[in-house]
């Protein structure tokens, strides 16, 4: 940040695939075996091979997790496949300042963003690309791949959200999306 | 928000341009008068049409300004031009809450983001399609398309952020983005 200097910010995004490129860009790898109970049918999900991957997560966090004001930027895979007649999804998570909120945005394939308040009131929206997903604060949102190609999504949240996988992975989500007849629904 | 239903947001992408629709997209837009006092070469800028578009900026806020933990989400589109030698460019503004972040991304075209800190330090970085900036608080941007066509720009940002453009309408930028020999410089 010399004065005066013209330079190119460290973090590339290729628009196609969101592909993120830069020493800053932190990968994350989620296998099933990373997923273990997140699924109903727990004899189709031990018959499957645990080392498949469900999911990645790239992001850019440029300032330290849980600073005040700050943003943080990311790009989701998930990979197509199904656990029984449930799709491929990610873990979710309600944020730990539980009142920030995050906009997701679809960039290629299909799917869905499962989301649940507190009440545990459940409902999904269509993830498509151009899709565009606000999140408010206390939503607890996973994304579920319903196509046979990947899903890839967009994400941008405030600095000091955090996660809170904890009560997800303890309570769950109230509700299901599996595939009836061909097609997703919520049971 | 129905218990199981399946819905779509309410706004959309169009992923190429950045084009935003759906009812809560809110539109804005600035032609070169009202950006008087911005261009220094004052001369050249009564001389154009004060009626030509100098940049568009389209923006989802699905919570009400100034709501902590909320984001919203724009695109802006700056139209290629210069007064005298200098490009057209945004207002460009600190944020109120002023340790408050944005993310901007290249989408379409050529341009430089100016950042200006508090110790008036001024710099740029390059945009271009999947050039990803973060703007970290106490900065100061602005957008100039230094191309001959348009340049779009992604972003997103905290609710809370609020616009601070008096104190660049009062005492600008420490410098400016020229064209010389062709190129873009900081003078």
């Amino acid at each position: 940040m010399k004065h005066l200097e013209i330079m190119k910010s460290p973090v590339e995004l290729n628009l196609k695939n969101y592909l993120m490129t830069g020493d800053p860009v932190v990968n994350q790898i989620r296998k099933l075996n990373d997923l273990k109970g997140i699924f109903q049918d727990q004899e189709a999900f031990n018959l499957m091979d645990q080392e498949q991957l469900a999911y990645t997560v790239q992001s850019w966090l440029p300032v330290a997790d849980g600073t005040p004001g700050g943003l943080f930027f990311g790009a989701s895979t998930i990979y197509p496949g199904k656990v029984g007649n449930e799709y491929f999804m990610t873990k979710g998570h309600f944020h730990s300042q539980s009142d920030r909120a995050e906009f997701y945005w679809g960039v290629q394939g299909k799917g869905m963003l499962i989301l649940m308040d507190r009440d545990k009131n459940i409902w999904a929206e269509e993830v498509y690309p151009g899709s565009l997903h606000y999140i408010g604060g206390e939503i607890a949102h996973r994304l579920a791949n319903t196509s046979d190609e990947n899903l890839i999504v967009g994400a941008c949240w405030p600095s000091d959200a955090g996660h809170d996988y904890e009560e997800i992975a303890v309570n769950g989500f109230s509700a299901r999306l599996v595939e009836v007849d061909g097609k997703p629904i919520l049971v």
